[in-house]
């Protein structure tokens, strides 16, 4: 094993040590999260720091960087109480990474990347067309990290689309089956392969070594 | 495309449900969690939301269910003040699994499970022996989410521990090369495959479709 101490890593050259930290917490959900602005122009912007908050009530958390690192997507989110996110498959990821270069607030992330926005009835904020799953939220409540200056997003989960035969007879979305991606880092991209489903844990089981 | 309304999914039966909510969000940064209590029992549980905050300093959170559903590893960093988070490799996912079962607070989820604790100086919490790719942290804040009593646990990582042959040049730690799990749902565990490494996205770039 090869160990390293937090003050050895921050004497490291701030791209190797970028790498390092953001991958070190392993595979990510990563997404593309759309929203409108009051000036009614879509934006589009990548995120892999999304974290289920709970089921029921269904809510879904994202990670803001600094406001002026990433304004855009959090301010549209403020103003219109509403946002998309959308799973990245295969087919479309280059496209998706292309979402993290720094547009302009004038500019829309769907013509700049050649993506296809999705409208639903009652929501303002486009969906990724080429998206097989993905969700429509309403913000909940945007929690300040106070450490570094990020915030905590909170939506509840609205809207569900869903391509016909992801689901389970159990209810499991089949996200393999859909060919969704995981992210590492900040630009590695991986799928998946089934290793298992296990049933609900009890104490006292036994395990095969 | 399939089109659910969230009045429809509350409707649905409740483990169907939770297990469309729970996978919605797409693929997970699985790991473990090990602590250890005021007495000096070690715990261990399996955490699928864990999102990282910043990069510098180096902070990672994680969402502690209730505290009536999930309270010893919440109570045993309130007051030891650190914690490790494990990478789940395919050799030890039933193990890992396991460690979902509500065992009581004076057992010991290493004990029970089979995995093995390894402890390094100037941190009590104990590491999993068999995980490769482990780090180490120091509590910050513990954020109470009013709307379903979750906590968002922050924490500034001190220790990083990697097996040999894992850091590329860049300083990317190859945990698709250590073969770390992701997980999907409440029970899906998922190895992963390469697809794209990109370089950082700047405007104007024209893409392949």
């Amino acid at each position: 094993m090869q160990y390293f101490s937090i003050s050895e890593i921050k004497e490291w050259d701030r791209f190797y040590r970028s790498n390092f930290i953001n991958s070190l917490q392993g595979f990510k959900p990563v997404s593309l999260i759309g929203t409108v602005s009051e000036k009614g122009i879509p934006n589009l912007a990548i995120f892999s720091n999304i974290v289920h908050i709970g089921a029921d009530p269904a809510l879904i958390g994202f990670i803001n960087r600094p406001i002026e690192a990433a304004p855009h997507t959090i301010q549209n989110i403020e103003l219109t109480g509403e946002y998309t996110i959308n799973h990245i498959q295969t087919s479309f990821v280059a496209a998706a990474h292309q979402t993290s270069a720094k547009y302009q607030a004038d500019q829309n992330e769907f013509l700049e990347t050649g993506l296809n926005t999705f409208f639903i009835e009652n929501l303002k904020a486009p969906f990724v067309a080429e998206s097989d799953i993905k969700y429509g939220l309403e913000l909940v409540e945007i929690v300040p990290i106070t450490h570094n200056n990020t915030f905590l997003v909170i939506g509840s989960i609205k809207h569900v689309l869903l391509k016909e035969g992801l689901i389970q007879k159990d209810g499991f979305i089949d996200a393999n089956k859909a060919q969704t991606l995981t992210s590492l880092g900040l630009d590695g991209y991986y799928s998946t392969e089934p290793i298992a489903r296990f049933e609900y844990a009890k104490p006292g089981k036994e395990l095969k070594k």
